[in-house]
């Protein structure tokens, strides 16, 4: 095959199926990943279980690094980072740094699938707590916990009696420029939810949220199964504030279903905090040159109708770093961009007649 | 080349972007549409504007069909139907009807893109009485009289004064078999509402809801546009029966947030119905072998992590034929399901060592 290299930048979820896609059609991938290992957030943050499905990340992401490793076609770089690109397409020039080493790279192609960043609870939403109270923990801190088979209360070390998740932390917030819903927050709750239910059956498991969006499938999947199966509590109110009285966590709020105030003591509180985009994500797209949406994530073209094309020519995006986005959004994204890439450094290779 | 062709039955979004996929790769396909024009539901049911871009959806369409139609690698029939199929991966035998002559066509693999039907709100949820009152209609109604240009009250032609939208007619509802959320309905209602703030700036437009799922970007881009820009009123609440008085059909319910019973004459109710696999792809199902999900949709693999693959070899599915999605997911999906479709012809055209 005569066709150029096509580059993915990032082994997490998108970028691993955009590699698989690459591989298996038959063209030459370069995978560049900036942590020693594959398998993105799922595998960095130390995941449980993938949301819906509940199956272990670690024998999910394995099986789609499996079918990336070991193919002839795939040049992986673990632990690199891009440091410069030059050219356009198709003969972008990338130099990928690794262990003190650079060597530039002639690709025809780029897939960028450098993914979101979990919201920093600790800057403007402050007012919970993150920092103050070791009872306060976030859903990637409770993933930790859940992923090494137990859930206890931080303080103590003890199995908490009460548990609540807050929703909505760093998304839907105008005040600190977050407008956007981070999309899988309410059902990444409800799945932690139902496994903490699980190991702690008398705990009681609250989640106060604005609207659940637990979308799709996800209804009778997650949160009918986590209210009727497991008796989680779900509320509709506003939480103003937590702090503290002795040794217990208090929420402050507003139940909105039934227009009172509430204070209610917690063992533990959980922070649904959202997605930004990551650092790897705003520097590819100022290597590149690719414009940001409104939100300050990376812009694709046509709308709804072109979920995976970039401005740039021979450049495409997969995953969430083009917003907020589910698995599925990611895995079927990392498809499409592959095809796309695919398509072009096969165009640009033909003979012009 | 000479690898098989690809069939994609269902020339909607995802049909359409999976066949723009496989031509523009290079491999060829077989283009399959029951009704005699390509486009989908956005089309054949007349919506006026994509939701969240409200861009015209005819424009819109067009540049999807004009990547297919005309390129030398596409064999489109329109108005035909799949009659049967025989044989099995990469050696699919399937027999296709058009007006009255039927053709057998060999391909490697097949793409169902056969998507949704709109559910009937006739059937269990008739206490909103649909048939009953002319000033009671669907979101597709009402995108057929936006398309239009205009909106009015389909008993007296006169622009109404009051307008308000029910959600999750035919979904979130065990009684009628429904369990599922259709992900899109909060996001095309908020878009109508838009629509027809800007036809009729004095008229009260309010969206009855149990939890509003504009999820992602449409969170600011619809929702709150829609408060802020438009003053659309979104009320909490639950939504027991629409009756008439006089003239005026009167919606009876609960305000959930203020906790008390409403009582609300309306000029033009909208029911926002949610989606069911389409009759086309129940059948195709039952043609191909294809495992239905517990919901009745198609089945796919693997979870979230493989959104278009079958369990059935060389069989894959693109968009709302295998559960609730929005236009970037069919998009996505189309993009994905071509890839896979294009390795698999590939794979099984390789000589074999």
């Amino acid at each position: 095959m005569s066709e150029k290299r096509i580059m993915v930048i990032g082994g997490g979820p998108a970028g691993l199926e955009a590699s698989r896609g690459i591989v298996e059609l038959g063209y030459e991938l370069v995978l560049v990943e900036h942590l020693e290992e594959l398998g993105g957030s799922p595998i960095s943050a130390d995941y449980a279980a993938l949301t819906p499905d509940m199956e272990d990340t670690g024998v999910a992401m394995a099986r789609m690094v499996d079918a990336v490793v070991g193919n002839e076609n795939a040049d992986i770089r673990l632990s690199s980072s891009i440091a410069s690109v030059e050219g356009s397409a198709p003969n972008f020039r990338v130099t990928v740094e690794s262990g003190g080493e650079s060597e530039v790279v002639e690709v025809g192609s780029i897939i960028v699938a450098t993914g979101f960043k979990h919201f920093d609870p600790g800057r403007e939403t402050q007012r919970y707590g993150y920092y103050e109270f070791d009872d306060v923990i976030t859903l990637i801190d409770a993933e930790r916990m859940l992923k090494g088979g137990g859930f206890v209360r931080p303080s103590t070390g003890e199995p908490p009696k009460t548990v609540c998740f807050i929703q909505c932390v760093g998304s839907r917030d105008r005040q600190i420029g977050n407008q956007w819903c981070s999309k899988v927050c309410c059902g990444v709750a409800t799945k932690e939810a139902i496994e903490i239910k699980h190991l702690l059956p008398e705990c009681r498991v609250i989640v106060f949220y604005i609207d659940m969006r637990v979308y799709g499938f996800w209804e009778d999947q997650l949160y009918w199964k986590a209210q009727e199966e497991h008796h989680v509590n779900f509320i509709r109110g506003i939480i103003s504030e937590v702090t503290k009285r002795g040794d217990t966590v208090v929420v402050k709020g507003e139940d909105t279903t039934m227009g009172r105030p509430m204070e209610v003591p917690m063992d533990v509180v959980i922070l649904s905090v959202g997605m930004e985009p990551s650092d790897g994500t705003l520097a590819m797209a100022e290597m590149l040159g690719l414009p940001l949406e409104c939100h300050g994530w990376i812009e694709t073209i046509d709308g709804a109708l072109n979920t995976v094309q970039t401005p740039v020519d021979g450049v495409f995006v997969a995953g969430a770093a083009a917003g907020p986005a589910d698995l599925e959004d990611s895995i079927s994204m990392g498809g499409a961009a592959a095809l796309k890439a695919c398509s072009f450094v096969r165009r640009t290779s033909l003979p012009t007649i």
